[in-house]
């Protein structure tokens, strides 16, 4: 974790890099539940499922944790400036990841209803393709937040575009089948929610991407979201989070 | 704000005093936000929703205010066990308040798309019932917090299942308008997602109340969100944010 350089390694350091793992090991589970998420849909497993809807409480138990770890070290080292500035961007990215999970969760809640009605063709593979760019982002974004490495993080906040494109097709996809055959309706409700949630999990990662920006760079990126709207207005559905 | 009671007001009180009274400026902010992006749905009003759309910014800077208040504070006084836990529920509440606000935004980007399309009959009235309740219950999960009144923050708490069962009637409803007619699909998905971020802004008003709660019990509540499925199960579009 430290660079080759000499190095005193203060109290404060050691806390933060125990602060630090338990923020990656969050992130794993977060990853994980992603992707399995995504699976369950597209499979119909509603065994793999339940194993998401499961583990979100871990996830959730670990942002207490890092929560109380963060307010220890706050309170004990009464750290000022640039020390207090990471210790609150620990906070705020578990936060993140915590959202994250929920949305993860809530993907999976929905494998259970949705076998229970027709398959709509290539909105699982679409969507799952879309969960697993998520995926990639968040490892990157926690890599370059673990680094201190901006450009890293900056490429990640200019990727949550492309998130934003696959759920921008995926609504009029979605409307199309709704309008074709009206039995698709309900089915194509439930599809939206999981990309629209989807969507919001790549917005989550770009906050955790910014926060890297902030640390390094001491400014927050401006305009660093550029929504993509590939349908000429009416039907850009991303909303912003900033 | 005080009490009657004879009291050594600290440096750290007054502190408190002047970020509480920040986090009850922004609070009047969003209710306005609230009711102003409904009232704009409503009446068909552009102007008045290029309005709530602006004021988002205000809000925005509120929270990097009481942000950066709260890390002088915990920079400058080292506050220790309950003191810091007030302080770290400030940025909370803050948090929660954006994101609030981000919704109330979003509900009033869609005004100017819906105005375009047929009205959805009784729609728009029970939206705006539905974003009075969720303002109300912040009025009142705000005045909990200055208080320390758990007992009115558990009150707010309850009151988040009406919402959702609101939530639950309207996607009953904007189904049923779909299937009825092809031509009211965009539409109701459109107002399908104010809904939908209506009972979000519930469940952050209700994460307010939980730590108002925390703050003077010392506990989260536990299953302190009842999630009403009146539908039977599959129609169950409340989402958990535990």
């Amino acid at each position: 974790m430290h660079d080759s350089k000499e190095h005193i390694v203060s109290s404060f350091d050691r806390d933060l890099e125990a602060i630090q793992a338990r923020i990656l090991k969050m992130g794993g589970l977060v990853e994980e539940a992603i992707l399995e998420a995504a699976r369950s849909l597209e499979e119909r497993d509603e065994e793999l499922a339940e194993k998401v809807r499961k583990s979100d409480r871990a996830i959730d138990e670990l942002e207490e944790m890092i929560n109380e770890d963060a307010a220890r070290v706050i309170a004990l080292r009464a750290p000022t400036a640039v020390d207090l500035r990471v210790v609150l961007s620990v906070m705020k990215i578990s936060g993140n990841l915590e959202r994250i999970g929920d949305y993860a969760k809530n993907m999976a809640k929905r494998t259970g209803v949705l076998v229970q009605m027709p398959a709509i063709n290539g909105a699982h593979s679409a969507l799952r393709r879309m969960a697993r760019e998520v995926q990639l982002m968040l490892k990157d974004a926690l890599d370059a937040y673990i680094q201190r490495d901006a450009a890293l993080a900056q490429d990640v906040i200019h990727r949550d575009a492309d998130v934003d494109q696959m759920y921008n097709a995926l609504f009029r996809e979605f409307l199309t089948f709704m309008m074709e055959d009206p039995r698709n309706i309900t089915a194509c409700m439930h599809l939206h929610f999981i990309a629209k949630n989807t969507e919001r999990m790549g917005d989550h990662v770009t906050a955790i991407a910014e926060q890297t920006v902030y640390l390094v760079t001491g400014e927050m990126p401006e305009e660093s979201r550029p929504k993509v709207d590939t349908t000429g207005g009416a039907f850009d559905e991303t909303e912003d989070e900033g």
